[in-house]
């Protein structure tokens, strides 16, 4: 098959191991720190011990049986269906394949079912996020707002979102 | 004494009836939903029961030993020195006597006590919130971005930040 994407399965089911299945994913992307690392694997930790009263809901990207990908999301407490994707990401050595693409688009669809109506994220204004920007983009989301200097000096926050 | 806000002291440590207190004070504000009242007492019982790792820090504001307002803030994770002004809310009898003003200046000067160096509040534009959005105003604080929609329809969050 030329499919590059061909054999990716996805789960939306935790299993014990995926905190450090999720961990060893977002460390590959040579681009979180690692406190930020630890809240990935907290979110995973968190949705197992709590279930879906943890407000964060998962799917996860297997190519032959491994994880290579995921996203959390859940829905905005205080808010009119609207949801948070807080966090999507794909093993270094799979990215450019169509895993971001079909994860994300999954991830609208489980949204809507839940009846989400718009999805927001946020990510760093950096030069190494660059690529992450042009993927919101071409996956139809657009620049809502820019916190200056949000994370750090120099260091903004752009918000995305997509209305269905 | 003429002066309105005498005889107001201030505490940053919590006791066990306060998830009671602040409940009663953020619904007297006929501001909030549901909702929002049960995020506020749940983020007191969760510094309770965590202590400063639950990341909430406290300021209560009492007149006469009773509770009559308060603030809930902290750092903002994966930040460097930014805060989030969670909650402000001053029992409606007690409003327009300067309280408020003397809580938010109380806990601005505790965040940079943490090295805090900038604060951000998120609000609401509905026009219930037009005294809250003066509030900010004159307390120094400026309008960074609108999230149109945000919250419902026609409700947007509007995002205000202070620089040290």
């Amino acid at each position: 098959m030329n499919d590059p994407a061909f054999n990716i399965s996805f789960r939306e089911t935790l299993c014990p191991d995926d905190p450090d299945h999720i961990y060893h994913i977002a460390e590959s992307c040579a681009l979180f720190y690692p406190e930020e690392l630890t809240v990935a694997r907290e979110l995973v930790e968190e949705r197992l011990s709590k279930g879906e009263t943890s407000g964060y809901y998962f799917i996860i990207a297997e190519k032959h049986g491994a994880p290579v990908g995921y996203t959390c999301f859940g829905p905005i407490p205080m808010t009119r269906n609207r949801f948070d994707l807080y966090w999507i990401a794909v093993l270094k050595s799979c990215q450019g394949t169509g895993i971001g693409r079909q994860l994300i688009q999954k991830t609208e669809t489980r949204i809507q079912h839940m009846n989400g109506r718009r999805v927001y994220v946020e990510t760093s204004s950096r030069d190494d996020y660059a690529p992450t920007h042009r993927f919101y983009q071409t996956c139809h989301y657009h620049q809502e707002a820019v916190l200056k200097d949000y994370y750090a000096p120099g260091d903004d926050k752009i918000i995305y979102t997509r209305t269905f």
